[in-house]
C-alpha cells in the first residue's frame, strides 16, 4: 500500500466511528463526544498520566473553567490572543472561557505565602480549554475547539532552573518511550510579537539551549518560534508511518510572574520572584489520541484497548462456563466481552479482529471439560491452550503497569 | 459543645482552607479552585464512582461544554432554565454552557440505530455544568457555579422501568452505605410548571411509588416537587449531626425521548419510543465533598484522606530509615509524608492531629534497629511497635478498595 493509502486507512475520524471511540456532531462543531471505548483509552492515559506525575512529586490541582476577564487582561492572552477566546457576560461581568490553564495556577500559587523551602512546587492540572479555530480547520480529534491538555506549571527558584528542565526532559522521555515514539526536539525562540524586555528572553533562551547542550540531545533550532511570553523547547513525536507530530512543550517564563507579582521568601527572609515553567507532554489528550489511534492503526496495545478479548463459546452448552470466565477475567481487573451469538466461530473471530480486539479466548467442549482457554492472539492466530490462571498472567504480564 | 457551635467548627470553608482542600477566588465567584490536598479526595470519589459503575454495566461518555443553543430549545431548558444559563456568541452563533448533561447523552444515543436486544444503554458521566446563582447565594463547595455532576442516562424498554429502577436503587444503597450515611427518601410529584400530558405524568409517578413499595423502601410524598420533565425519587443522607442533605436523585422522564425523537428497533422490527431515566448518587462531586468535610470534620476515612500516613523520625540520625519507609509505602501504593524538620516529637505529632493524618509512624532508635515503626493512630494515639509490612496490611485491610 502506498504511504498515502495507509494513511487514509488509518485515517483516525473513519477508525473512530468504526470502533466507537468518538464522534463530532454538527451540535458542537469541533467538541469531540467521547462514547464509551474512547473513554476507556482516555482514562488509562489519564491514570498513566497520574501515576508517573505521583511518582515525580507534582501535584494535581483543578481550576475553574471560566474567569473574570479582568484576569485575562492582567495575564497578556487578551492583548495576544481574544480572537480564539469565547467569552460570556452575565450580571455585567465579563468572563472568559479559559484557552489556557496557567492564570488558574497561578492564582493558587499566590493564594498563600510561600518560601524557598518549598520550591519547586509543580501543580499538574488536566485543564479543559477552549479556543476558537475556523469551522473550516477541524478535523476530528486532531484540529479541535475544546481539548484536555496535560498540563503543569512549576515555580522554582532561578538556581532550580537546570535541574528542573533536566527532570522534565527526563518525564518527557518515560512517556514517549513508554508509547514507542522517537522524538525529534526543537528549541523555538524569540517571535516577533513577544512581551517583556530582550534580556529576559536572552537570559531564558541561554538556560534551555545549555541544559540541551548538557544532556547531549540533538535539537534544532527555530527562530522567532516561541510564544509571545517565552521560549520553548517543543518535542514532535514520529509516528509509525514516519509523519511527525507536535506534542509536547517546555517553555521558560519569566514574564507571567512579573504580571501576577509572584514571590517566595527567600533564606535571607527577602521576598523573590519565582521563574516558571509551563510544559505539556500529550499536548492535548484529544490530539494524542488521534496519534495513537492513527499509529496503531486502531490496534491498541493491551494496557490502552477498550475491550482487551473477546470470550468466544463455540455453541450454547458453553455459555455457562463463557460466563464463569468473564466473571474470573473482569475480577482480575480485565476487560472483556462475550459473544453469545447463534454465529459461526470463524464469523465471531473475524468480527473480533475487525473490531482489533488483541485477544480470543475461544471454547469449546475440551475446554469446558479441563476448564482452560483456547487462546487466539489478533494477526499472530492460534497461541494453544492455557488454563484461565495463565491467561491472566500472561494478561497482566503484558500490561505492565508502570 | 452545642450543635451549632460544633457545626461552625466543622465548616467546611473554614477546613477546606485549614487543610487546604480547596479555595474560592473572586476572579471566578462560585467556581472553587481544587488544592491538591482536595484532588485526591475528588480522585478517590470518582474512582470509586468508575469502579462501582463498571461493575454495575454503566457505559462511560463525555459530552461537550458548549453546545449551538437551538439543542437547548428542542430540549426545553431554553424555556424552562434560560435565565440560570451562561451562552457564548461566537461567529454569530449563540453557544450554551451545558447546565445539565442529558442532551448531550440523548446525542450519542440518537447517533447509531439502536435494537432492543442493546437496551437497557447506561451512560455514566462526571459532567461538568455550570449554572448562574446570585453571588450571595454561594457557600463553598455547598452552593456554587459550577460543579460535576455523577450523572447517568438509561435508555431502557418501557417493560424495563422497574427492575432499572430498582437497580439503581441498589447501587445508590450500596454508596450511601460505603460511607456509613443513613438516608431518607422522598417521592416528588408533578409540579406547576411541567412540560408533556398530565396522562403521562401520572403513568411515570405510578411507576416510581410501584418500585419504592415492592422493596418496602419508606418514603415522603412531596407532592408538586417534581422535574418540570418528569417525577423523581429524591435522596436526603444524614449526616453526623444529623443535618440532612439531597444528594441523589432518580428521575423517570416520558418527555425528552419524544422532543428528540429517541428509538430503538422492537423484536417486532418496528421503531419504538424508549424511557430515560436521569440519575445522580453524589449529585454533584463538589457539594458531596462538602458534605464529607463536615460529616467527617475534616478526618477522612483512611481511603480518602489526602496524606495516609505522616512518618516522623524523632532526630537527623533516623532520617536514612524514614526515607527507605517513605520508599516501601509509596510504592505500596500510599500515601505518606516525612516531617524531617529539626522540631521535638511532641510537636512533629501534634501538628500531624492537626492536619487530621488518620496515623502517624514514629522512628526512633529501636525502631532503626529492628526495622520496625512505632505507629499512632489520630485520636487512639500509640498502637504499639509493627514491621513495615505489618504496617501495610493494617492499611489496606482498613482501605479495602471495593
Amino acid at each position: 500500500m502506498s504511504n498515502q493509502l495507509e494513511a487514509e486507512s488509518r485515517n483516525h475520524r473513519k477508525l473512530g466511528q468504526e470502533l466507537e471511540l468518538f464522534t463530532s456532531m454538527e451540535e458542537a462543531p469541533g467538541m469531540p463526544f467521547f462514547l464509551p471505548n474512547g473513554m476507556v483509552v482516555r482514562n488509562e492515559l489519564e491514570n498513566f498520566w497520574r501515576r508517573k506525575h505521583q511518582k515525580a512529586s507534582y501535584q494535581e490541582i483543578k481550576t475553574p473553567i471560566m474567569m473574570k476577564q479582568e484576569l485575562w487582561e492582567q495575564s497578556g492572552h487578551w492583548d495576544h490572543y481574544h480572537e480564539n477566546m469565547y467569552f460570556s457576560n452575565v450580571d455585567e461581568q465579563n468572563y472568559a472561557i479559559k484557552p489556557m490553564n496557567c492564570p488558574g495556577a497561578i492564582l493558587i500559587f499566590n493564594n498563600k505565602r510561600r518560601s524557598y523551602r518549598e520550591l519547586p512546587i509543580r501543580y499538574a492540572e488536566l485543564g479543559l480549554v477552549h479556543r476558537h479555530e475556523l469551522s473550516g480547520s477541524l478535523n476530528g480529534l486532531l484540529r479541535v475547539r475544546s481539548f484536555t491538555q496535560d498540563d503543569a506549571h512549576l515555580f522554582i527558584r532561578p538556581d532550580q532552573i537546570e535541574s528542573e528542565i533536566d527532570k522534565v526532559l527526563e518525564l518527557i522521555d518515560e512517556f514517549y518511550s513508554h508509547f514507542g515514539f522517537e522524538y525529534k526536539v526543537e528549541l523555538s525562540t524569540r517571535p516577533e510579537d513577544f512581551m517583556g524586555s530582550e534580556e529576559i528572553w536572552d537570559q531564558a533562551e541561554t538556560a534551555l539551549e545549555s541544559v540541551l547542550k548538557h544532556k547531549g540531545v540533538n535539537y534544532q533550532l527555530n527562530p522567532g518560534d516561541g510564544a509571545f511570553y517565552g521560549p520553548k523547547i517543543d518535542f514532535h513525536i514520529l509516528d509509525s508511518l514516519g509523519r511527525s507530530w507536535q506534542c509536547g512543550t517546555v517553555q521558560l517564563d519569566f514574564q507571567m510572574p512579573e504580571k501576577f507579582n509572584c514571590s517566595y521568601v527567600g533564606e535571607d527572609n527577602n521576598l523573590h520572584r519565582p521563574v516558571m515553567i509551563h510544559r505539556a507532554i500529550y499536548g492535548s489528550i484529544e490530539r494524542f489520541m488521534a496519534i495513537l489511534i492513527e499509529h496503531f492503526s486502531g490496534e491498541f496495545p493491551l494496557w490502552l484497548a477498550p475491550v482487551q478479548a473477546k470470550i468466544i463459546p463455540i455453541s450454547d452448552t458453553h455459555a455457562v462456563y463463557a460466563e464463569k470466565v468473564r466473571f474470573l477475567l473482569e475480577s482480575a481487573g480485565l476487560r472483556v466481552e462475550v459473544d453469545y451469538r447463534n454465529e459461526k466461530m470463524g464469523l465471531k473471530i473475524r468480527e473480533a479482529e475487525r473490531q482489533r480486539i488483541p485477544y480470543m479466548l475461544v471454547i469449546g467442549d475440551k475446554e469446558v471439560e479441563n476448564q482452560s482457554l483456547a487462546i487466539r492472539k489478533r494477526k499472530d492466530g492460534n497461541l494453544g491452550v492455557l488454563s484461565i490462571e495463565e491467561v491472566v498472567k500472561r494478561f497482566k504480564k503484558e500490561i505492565k503497569p508502570s
